[in-house]
């Protein structure tokens, strides 16, 4: 049985990491707020000091951190990653960053004789929680293989997208695509709402129309609602939003609705108090 | 059997009379070019004049068209269907419109003790022909009712949203609704096919995640194969984000995303040769 | 001396009324509200009870009213200037509204035997007060010379622009153009004070750079004071910018910036309660 | 007579530290390209074989590269600025980087005993040739007083606009002002243009109205002549927006027409082969 690290205890990475353990993993974790492990380490866990003892520990080592800086500094970072990591292990990182950055890290395991497997998840809080997550893959189908035997306990789908970058740029078109979803649906209730019409009419109507989604289905009664549990945080979706954008501007592509929608995004994330879910892009226009 | 008039033989309108002569219905038909009218005639119809002649012998009289100029011509235009409308009589229109012109329809059949029903219509030439059309109405319920019976032969789903206005203001919010998620197709594979990655990698994760919806499945293979037949043409969906825009800034809404989307699709309109489904947004990116 | 028929007494039409009466023409008025042209009567002018009247008694007529609906109105409405055109006399028209509407009344006034000069203008309340507008002409070049003894009080510049249609295009691009340059301050304002810093630090190094523009000295005072008097009211703005987008629509001109501005406009123009001039879109930062 | 460090000798850079050398001051230079340096070493400049060097060498070091990474990369890179520059040297950065990364520098200089001038600039190629740059400088207003016997020699107007952080901000917003104005311009010309009307009519109507700016009379012939040599390249135009709209995005506000732009920007970009002006962006409407 490999042993396993853990690096990152978010919303996601939490309850990823409890499946883990309850598999019967042998675990050892780092978090920046250690505390935050206290309940994995009643149920079997170890806690490392730093990234570095971590990955020395692991074979196979799994980072899922909030975004690319949080990444760069877990891995490249004083006491980091990369200093600890041994040659044939697997790091797994599930964090969204940039296809750059995915392909920069490939380059530094590859350089220590470290495997690398970009995997980028889809499926938030609940789909951690279920073992139930979507994971987009890139890099060697070799090294997916050999990170099954953890990966089968977290995810229902692993999805094997091409080289390095592309796990990572499938993510961010996924994450687009949701948050211009979501924004159809909120400007759709906007106008709606603002000629004097009960959401719930158009939502009679999606729900027998082909514009039906899943995702629409979830975000929808937050709406009607004005009450916005995070699933996925508005921080997060802005923040992708902003590594989708990046990256088509790298590539010379225009995405005028993405970018609009963003500064809609970009408005509610700014002047929301607290942590909320990014189906709070309706509140744009209850300013 | 209340005797129907029908006016507009499009894409939708055509199979929509169809399929009231071939229930039985005594039909009268005006159409601007009247050879389109050829096959119904010889499954039954007559055939009128002027619309006006079409108003005259009907009990119920359905309008179908293209926009609102043509709605204002057949309506209020020299013989047109006020001058014919017999009190008592049912005036139907399922062309989309704007909310506005709507309530003035509303008012004109009034002053002639004629009733109006409200009853745009979603599920393209597919639904038409099936009878699988969803009607959006807007009026008295009582009208509604008294039209059942011929729109039971149309549609799956009658949704009764509120006075007159509420059907054009849903449908607008609906086919806006359409629009962005398939902008949103269309900006994730721009982004995924210029990152060199093919686009059914996009596909297989959309199709097993929260965003899938049928829209999309149905848009999905045009925009793989660039082959874009006119379900719903591109000149009508923008026409009506036209109308949902226009809309919007008589309330004061602004409509950030859908905004920029109609540019995209207003562009792709004008360098199209012919009609093409407005899934052919997608080639906003491959001029 | 040539009779002078005048239609329309907004923030520009009746400045440019009072100039033409005091230079000694002798005027015929119709406005919707007749009491605005009391002093204009005290004045020397004549009040015509319908537009027909006013047409039948000038040689050379002027319209300047707010929208495309008022010129349609006062043109082909019950008693309109059509049915009192009077053969050889000339129609002069200086509201702002699309290229198409200006090339049917160019049809409608040949039809009557009647000349058409297109003639929308640009510099405000102040530039018709002073007689210092700028007339953006379509049409004859001869029908401009004959209107001239007239323009000449009214305007410092006289631009011949092409065929019908051309002055109007003009006219849109123009006010595109400010809306533009008023949403770019606006925006730049917006960044510099959510960073704490003071506008007045943006505008002293605006004003030494090769951004300046006289329209923005105006404007910027305004926004620093977030008080708006109206110049050129944002309803107005507003609208010239829908039929901007409409014009570009209709072409298959993409305009995404102008698309973008114009929902903060919409925005603005919605929540505002009363007339402010278009300078008030900074406010949209402010709600 | 201060001993001057020079770092970065691009476009903008190098005809300031040309000046810098005619004007006396002795001068180390250190360029990512040594040979770029070989007319100013004929002139009198010495070498420094890294950016260390450079640093150990100067009282008053400057530095003029192309993006953050660039800046980042000559501070804390190998044998870089931080590690050389003495206690009681000023350190000047005209390059264009966030205000984040302003005041991070301003901490590091701190930290070594060193003062920093945040000092980007406007004025192009053309200003700096001519010494008629305009600075937008943020820090202590001693530092700039220390720094002025060599600003003197390269610039008209010293701007001194507030803390750290300031001049880039304005900085931003000032290229933010500029890039929309220009946009306004093409989308104006794009909507005359495709109506079939020739660019000078609109731009003799601009000349003499309130919308002209002497960028916009710069430009403007760049757009009528389709040829676009770079007074300020198109890459940096849009690094400068994603700037802006990074910081406005941590602030929260919403820059709609700027991001608009900016995916028109990036388009142009990513289509262009060499080093074009900002003006291309013209060039949208004519793939």
């Amino acid at each position: 049985m490999p042993k396993v690290g853990w690096i990152g205890l978010g919303l996601i990475g939490k309850p990823m990491a409890r499946r883990v353990v309850e598999a019967g993993f042998p675990v050892t974790i780092w978090n920046r707020t250690a505390s935050k492990a206290d309940d994995l380490v009643r149920a079997g866990a170890k806690i490392a000091a730093t990234p570095r003892e971590a990955a020395a520990a692991s074979d196979i080592l799994f980072t899922c951190v909030s975004d690319p800086p949080a990444l760069e500094a877990v891995l490249w970072g004083a006491d980091g990653v990369l200093a600890g990591l041994r040659p044939g292990s697997i790091l797994v990182d599930s964090s969204t960053v940039s296809p750059a950055l995915a392909r920069r890290v490939a380059v530094a395991c590859a350089e220590r004789g470290a495997e690398f497997l970009e995997a980028p998840i889809t499926g938030g809080t609940w789909g951690a929680e279920k073992g139930e997550l979507v994971f987009l893959t890139g890099g060697d189908a070799t090294t997916l293989d050999r990170a099954r035997p953890v990966l089968d306990h977290l995810g229902k789908k692993l999805f094997h997208l091409g080289p390095y970058g592309a796990g990572q740029t499938i993510k961010l078109a996924m994450n687009l695509l949701y948050a211009l979803e979501v924004q159809a649906l909120a400007e759709s209730l906007a106008l709606v709402n603002a000629s004097g019409i009960a959401s719930e009419k158009l939502l009679d109507v999606l729900g027998s129309s082909m514009g039906r989604a899943p995702v629409l289905d979830v975000k929808a009664p937050m709406m009607t609602s004005a009450n916005y549990p995070p699933s996925f945080p508005i921080r997060l979706m802005d923040k992708d939003l902003g590594l989708a954008l990046e990256l088509a501007n790298q590539l010379g592509v225009p995405l005028p609705a993405t970018a609009a929608a963003r500064e809609t995004y970009s408005a509610v994330k700014g002047a929301s108090p607290e942590d909320v879910d990014y189906a709070a892009v309706r509140s744009f226009w209850r300013k």
